[in-house]
């Protein structure tokens, strides 16, 4: 973890939510990632939460947001994300003031069911590693796994927003055409190659107006947080459908992502 | 125009509004569709309106809808609309009680702004005519136009949902990467070769529930409407890019729906 960036970083620091402070705890006051939440079963709206020791903090509890809309948050200013984020630190610190007030905002995760955590405009799906690409093209083309624009221009393509879930969430197998390389005609029925891939998700808080750049020095700005995704494919479906436009319903049947 | 669809499509009927009886008028009163507008230059909130004639009649003030969100229309059921049609019909027809009132609600539509006529969720694009996909597989495999696939399964690829526009709309011309045949690396710079396709849009109104499928006898009844697309195509970046995943920076710079 890099303690750079900025004091909430700090690998000194220890929280009074004791959880957060044993060894190999995935969310450690120096990792603090906004989720939506609510008490499994409830039924009620989600609300923002921030992610401590195995406990979710209920953000609007504490009076740090006034909104269970993480869109609003995203669209706030780098400056006030990460003024907010050393206010939620200094309240999960060790010695804190609050501490008796914010434990009343503590739930246990085990007792939180999650979802999205935001509404999600557009999904664009990259293919960055030249080891997976390399992987998945032998599947496809044995003789020609990477082709020539693969190192020169970023491939990638649209994903169908409708069907992203969150992680642990079940869906249906997917069903489609194959066509068996012997065969004279394609059949339908269930992918019988249900594959999925680990990815990394980058959440775009801020965009741009059409047409004008991003330099590359002002990426970080627009970028709100990082998430795991799982891109399920159905690699049978996939390589009957794929040329020329790309995969399509071998994908658009689910990606799930981490709710934080 | 197909008169069985309803008493709305009688070739017969007549509108009090002279322009929509003028012979090849583009918006008779057999043709009713629905558009978001303003008056030009005026900032207000877009409203939702019917074309009629020369005219655009704003439905609110009609006292016929509630909303300026063409989504919670298309959120109604399909008999809801069907009466809602039934009834600007008999409003806009020759002898109709509403005209003295209703004229108070035209504004011609030389004087409106429209906009895109609703809040897209997500956005395919099927290549869905052998003629054309005949041409197009040319410029890229002149030697192998049509792929095996073509002739059994949708072909298709999603869209970038920000970048959908009015028709009519300007829009910066895409600086991307080509490559010459006979070059050895790649080049950036805007594209040489830009184009377009006329297409037809589907507006879909209600979706269904993930991995349950519509049944081809009621796919009619989850549709809101047909629009004309523009498919902004930036060829040259296109023939480098699109492969494996298909068409990406060489479309998401625009596309452009029409406003009606």
């Amino acid at each position: 973890m890099n303690n750079e960036l900025n004091a909430t970083h700090d690998p000194k620091l220890r929280s009074w939510v004791a959880s957060a402070n044993e060894a190999g705890c995935d969310f450690p006051i120096q990792n603090l990632p906004f989720g939506r939440f609510r008490p499994a079963g409830s039924g009620e709206p989600f609300r923002i939460g921030v992610a401590i020791g195995d406990q979710v903090l209920d953000l609007k509890a504490t009076g740090l947001v006034h909104t269970d809309d993480m869109n609003v948050l995203m669209a706030k200013s780098p400056t006030e994300r990460q003024t907010l984020r050393a206010a939620i630190s200094a309240g999960l610190a060790e010695g804190s003031e609050q501490a008796p007030e914010w434990a009343k905002a503590l739930l246990a995760q085990s007792a939180a069911e999650m979802t999205v955590p935001c509404r999600i405009g557009d999904y664009t799906d990259f293919y960055t590693s030249v080891h997976h690409a390399t992987t998945v093209g032998k599947q496809f083309r044995p003789d020609n796994p990477l082709l020539p624009n693969y190192k020169w221009v970023p491939i990638g393509y649209h994903g169908r927003v409708s069907s992203i879930g969150v992680s642990g969430q079940r869906f249906k197998r997917p069903q489609g055409q194959t066509k068996a390389p012997d065969a004279a005609t394609p059949s339908f029925g269930p992918s019988k190659r249900l594959d999925y891939e680990l990815e990394l998700g980058f959440l775009v808080a801020q965009g741009n107006a059409l047409g004008e750049p991003i330099a590359i020095a002002e990426a970080e700005a627009h970028l709100f947080g990082v998430t795991l995704l799982n891109d399920w494919s159905a690699r049978d479906i996939q390589a009957w459908e794929y040329q020329p436009l790309g995969p399509f319903l071998s994908k658009n049947f689910a990606s799930t992502l981490s709710p934080w």
